[in-house]
């Protein structure tokens, strides 16, 4: 369903392109307008979400979890992400502002891990009923983005991987963003900040358009 | 693969038919054969895919488990049990004995939730390359394995399902068995002990054979 009162906002990107600093952005925006929110993330979201996170994140070098593992649980997580935040907040009129949601797994697994497409868009269609309504994907060169997250400390599992990977990723993600224009708004993230908030401003402006034309 | 060396033996069935007993009849016929084996169970059986199953079987009356989410967590338990423990041993020569597998998939969510069998079809497809040898279903009504489980304590989250649901898996089993009646060997959990003990027995000489008929 696309919700008639909500509005499905995600944020998308490698690691390290600023996706925090524009959902920070992005609350501030919303505050500003008195629009009702949450914000959430993926993996994670709702309790048992966050736990399978644990699982899928903390390095485990006694046991390696398999591709099809880590496929598996991105969507048992999305799945209790759906039921239990998203879609209640939506019926209830909510802005949800989600930092990755389903394109995450075509851009890590499909093209990160390069498993098979086919796989994860069955996955997608038993279990995303709910799409977003507008997509912003921060964009920028993994090098930049890696060096970055470095600055943060220790790194997770999926952080652990090799540039090659994230170009795969950063890749997988430019063409889902190419094949749905519509949806997607590419924003060039090595640009200065405040360039970058005034293209994730006029995303905004342009969500409430489309929210406001659906009322 | 079918291991042309180990031999991989499964014990199915609904709560209270026994299964833990009969684990503990066929160790001590390995045993005293002098064949190397491990024992396992699903969901679980290696470190990732125990805390998976932690996830599955704790009741949370809070974050209600989606149907799909818990099937996807099952595979991805299983896709560990089967890369981390299964292959491993097998490839190593050892029997395997493992306490459910892919069999309770179709019968719990097949049968009991009532999920889209194509579903676990696919995933049955997509994750699981070895399958058993043998599988040993301990048949019994629902209300009877059910008093005898009540007598264990506390019900996990699937336990503490009606009569009705456990209907539906017996169901479920008795009908995944009658299609394969080769590999199944159905045994009536309502028998005396002795009974039950002497038809386990008659499997695992079958299944010396049929291990010794591959050398």
């Amino acid at each position: 369903m696309k919700s008639k009162t909500g509005f499905f906002l995600t944020i998308e990107g490698i690691e390290g392109v600023g996706k925090s600093t524009a959902v920070k952005f992005i609350q501030d925006y919303l505050t500003a307008a008195h629009i009702d929110f949450i914000t959430t993330r993926e993996p994670g979201g709702t309790e048992i979400a966050e736990r399978i996170r644990q699982i899928l994140l903390t390095p485990n070098p006694e046991e390696v979890i398999v591709p099809e593992t880590e496929l598996l649980l991105m969507f048992a997580c999305r799945a209790q992400h759906i039921a239990h935040k998203i879609e209640p907040a939506l019926a209830a009129g909510k802005w949800v502002i989600s930092d990755r949601f389903v394109d995450a797994s075509y851009a890590y697994q499909g093209g990160g891990r390069q498993l098979n497409l086919d796989q994860i868009k069955t996955l997608d269609k038993w279990v995303v009923k709910t799409h977003p309504d507008l997509t912003i994907l921060l964009d920028a060169p993994p090098a930049l983005g890696l060096a970055r997250a470095k600055h943060r400390g220790e790194h997770d599992r999926i952080e652990q991987e090799k540039v090659d990977f994230f170009e795969r990723v950063r890749e997988a993600y430019l063409q889902r963003a190419k094949a749905d224009p519509t949806r997607f708004h590419i924003i060039d993230a090595t640009q200065p900040l405040t360039t970058v908030h005034a293209e994730i401003k006029r995303s905004l402006d342009e969500a409430q358009r489309i929210r406001g034309s659906r009322q």
